[in-house]
């Protein structure tokens, strides 16, 4: 009998990334295009559809596709929609899963990058056996996945798991959402980029990465220490208002920021356990992810289908 | 063939009502004692199931008794147990499901009385059908239950849903809770009295309830009337906030202050229509609960084992 493989696409603002992945999480073939080489989401469809095509014919005594994985921002998980999403050039409503299940013949299951990203912690990472965690992107902004029941949470729209829109301060930083005081603007690489410069009234010209301020850290960088400090406080009064929702076995953290070890770890986890209701103290664990960075995307996608095989 | 009744048992801190269900929602019994005059819980079981038991035997032809459903402030639905309730004279850990499964020989289902008179809410009121919503109770405190996928959340620990206790304001108001700025102490009666102190910079000796604000607000008393805004504008903002995390189809209010009608709904929808994010607007609904302020604990506490038989 042949074994399943999925294909976990994950279609983002500059690349689009997808491979084949077996049961146990390994990535035997992978490939990236840039995504607005392609005007038209019919045109990245079928580019995709035919590396797979061809890659998947190459394992065919083997391996036979099981089905398609997509993550992508404002994916839909109820309609398989892209739906209005700001960063990428398709506009309106794309059904990209459809589009996969058509060319393809398998099942298309699709959600927004963060969602996948958690399953694939629950699938291939450390929330393997947990039925109640979040997980947390921090990239350029925050994103979040919500696992109650050992389910997703969709929600009744499938847009639930919004956590870098959570208002923290009424008349906070204005976000890209257009309102202002949103997680995102404080907790995410932009975030305490914008904290850095306010700590050093930076005006220079030179474009400051969250990576720089975690190398200015390193060198004991006061300005740095600080912003990482306070990036740390509301992201942990954050997580704790998180848990007065779902109570979760433990909080992952994933992406840019989160690789920054104790300095972003430490104040988190201070500010959390001291803004948490007295239930709900020290028994829940924040975590850093297990997937790695460069297979996530991936990994995440594909575990749509593993999650509903398995 | 017998049909099945259950029993509903809810224990507050000043009263323990029980009462009889029948799969419709009617309650066919009901009986009220002191919850403080049982100094020890098996009093308290003891007294409960004798009424029970009687009861159920007037109806022995036509009744039998499915199992029973108990709401009780700090109640875990996993362990069964009353934990270290604060305002219950029972101290410790009570496994007061355990008490009355040994009394009654049927199943006994126990949780938290928010949770309860969500489950109500699906059950026998306005969420029937429904798979994700969010229940909030305008009591001394807030309380709330949450539904998503069509289940109760309880959480890794059988404590979700507090609400109550997420931290709106870092220095605000001090909580019963130990700590500052929950919700609770905007948003309930108690919250709203504190408001109406301060607007009116009251020191008088007089009592002041929610129900003496609701009459001075129809009275059209300005101190009163923004007392209810400034609450509706907090419980707006904490409710946008709640989207984020579970999206859920509607968001019920219940209890004495969601009784005052527009006072607190119309502030209230204002806000939270006004904090949404983008993908959230217009589509989802705040409603008054359909429970009757009477029958919730009952129904609630009874709907724990309908959720379950039905």
């Amino acid at each position: 009998m042949k074994q399943k493989l999925v294909a976990g696409i994950d279609i983002g603002g500059t690349n689009t990334t997808f491979g084949l992945v077996d049961s146990k999480g390994t990535i035997i073939y992978k490939e990236t295009i840039v995504t607005e080489h392609y005007t038209l989401p019919e045109n990245l469809v079928a580019v995709v559809v035919e590396h797979i095509q061809k890659s998947i014919t190459g394992y065919a005594d083997k391996y036979e596709l099981a089905g398609v994985g997509i993550g992508a921002p404002n994916g839909n998980y109820f309609n398989g929609c892209i739906v209005f999403a700001p960063n990428l050039k398709w506009k309106g409503i794309v059904p990209i899963a459809k589009m996969f299940e058509d060319k393809l013949k398998v099942k298309a299951v699709l959600t927004n990058d963060a969602n996948a990203a958690a399953m694939g912690e629950m699938i291939f990472g450390g929330a393997k056996g947990m039925k109640d965690f979040i997980f947390i992107t921090l990239g350029t902004g925050l994103g979040s996945g919500i696992f109650v029941n050992g389910e997703m949470v969709y929600g009744h729209d499938g847009f639930a798991g919004e956590l870098g829109h959570v208002i923290m301060f009424s008349d906070g930083r204005q976000c890209g959402c257009g309102r202002k005081g949103c997680l995102e603007t404080y907790c995410s690489a932009t975030g305490i980029i914008t904290t850095y410069k306010l700590n050093t009234q930076y005006s220079g010209l030179k474009t400051i990465t969250s990576k720089y301020i975690y190398e200015k850290a390193l060198a004991g960088d006061v300005d740095a220490l600080d912003a990482f400090n306070y990036t740390g406080d509301i992201l942990g009064l954050a997580l704790a208002n998180s848990v007065a929702y779902t109570s979760p076995e433990a909080i992952f953290l994933f992406g840019g920021l989160a690789l920054s070890g104790d300095f972003i770890f430490k104040p988190t986890i201070e500010s959390f356990e001291k803004n948490l209701l007295n239930i709900y103290k020290n028994k829940i664990k924040i975590l850093p992810s297990e997937l790695k960075e460069n297979d996530a995307a991936i990994l995440g996608a594909a575990s749509l289908i593993w999650n509903e095989i398995k």
